[in-house]
C-alpha cells in the first residue's frame, strides 16, 4: 500500500465520516511517535519533537506551517525552546479523518 | 517613567527574585491584553492575539521568535489557523520576572 506521507488529502467535507476506532487502530502503527489524545472531548493525532536548538524549533515549526498552507489543513503547533508539539485533527468532523494520518506522517518526514 | 517596550531584560539568575503581587498589580496595567495564567502552579503572563490568516499567524509567530532570540529569553507561542497565543514566564525562577513584562510589551509592538 502506498507510503501515508506520499498521499494528497482530499478536500473535508463537514459530512465527512470521522475514522472508527477500528480504523484507528489499523493506523496509529503508520505514524510511530504520535499518540491518540482527547481534549474538549475531540481526539487529536499529537506527538512532540524534541529539538536541539531554539533555530531548529523554530525551522521546523515553519516547515509543518508550510506543509499546511500546501494541504489547505492546518494544526496547532507549540512552539518552545527544545520542543515542537504538533497536534493534528479535522475542525470541520471535530475529530480525526484520515487526512489528519497523513499530515502526521508528512510532518514527522519533515523533521 | 521609560515604556516597558523599551527596556532591556537584564540576564535573569536562579536567585532572583519573584516579582511580588503588589508589584504585578502595578506592572499589568501597562500590558494592555495580557492576563495572568497559572499552570502547574506557575503564573504567567498569557495574551491570544487573533489573526487575519494562517500568513499573518506565521508572521508573527516569526517575529515573536526573532524578539526571544535578542533577549535570550523564550516564550510558549500556540500557533493556529487564525490566532498566536503567547506565554511568557521566567523557567530559572518559576514565575514572574520585569523581563517578562518587558518581553509582552515588545510582543505586543510587534503584532
Amino acid at each position: 500500500m502506498e507510503k501515508l506521507s506520499t498521499q494528497v488529502c482530499e478536500a473535508c467535507r463537514a459530512d465527512a465520516p470521522l475514522l472508527t476506532q477500528e480504523e484507528i487502530t489499523s493506523l496509529i502503527p503508520k505514524v510511530e511517535g504520535w499518540e491518540i489524545t482527547v481534549e474538549d472531548n475531540l481526539q487529536k493525532l499529537t506527538r512532540v519533537f524534541k529539538t536541539k536548538s531554539y533555530a531548529q524549533s523554530l525551522l521546523f515549526t515553519n516547515a509543518v506551517a508550510t506543509l499546511a498552507e500546501e494541504a489547505n489543513h492546518h494544526p496547532l503547533i507549540v512552539l518552545e525552546y527544545a520542543s515542537v508539539t504538533v497536534q493534528w485533527w479535522s475542525h470541520k468532523i471535530k475529530g480525526l479523518h484520515r487526512n489528519d494520518f497523513i499530515m502526521a506522517a508528512k510532518t514527522s518526514e519533515s523533521f
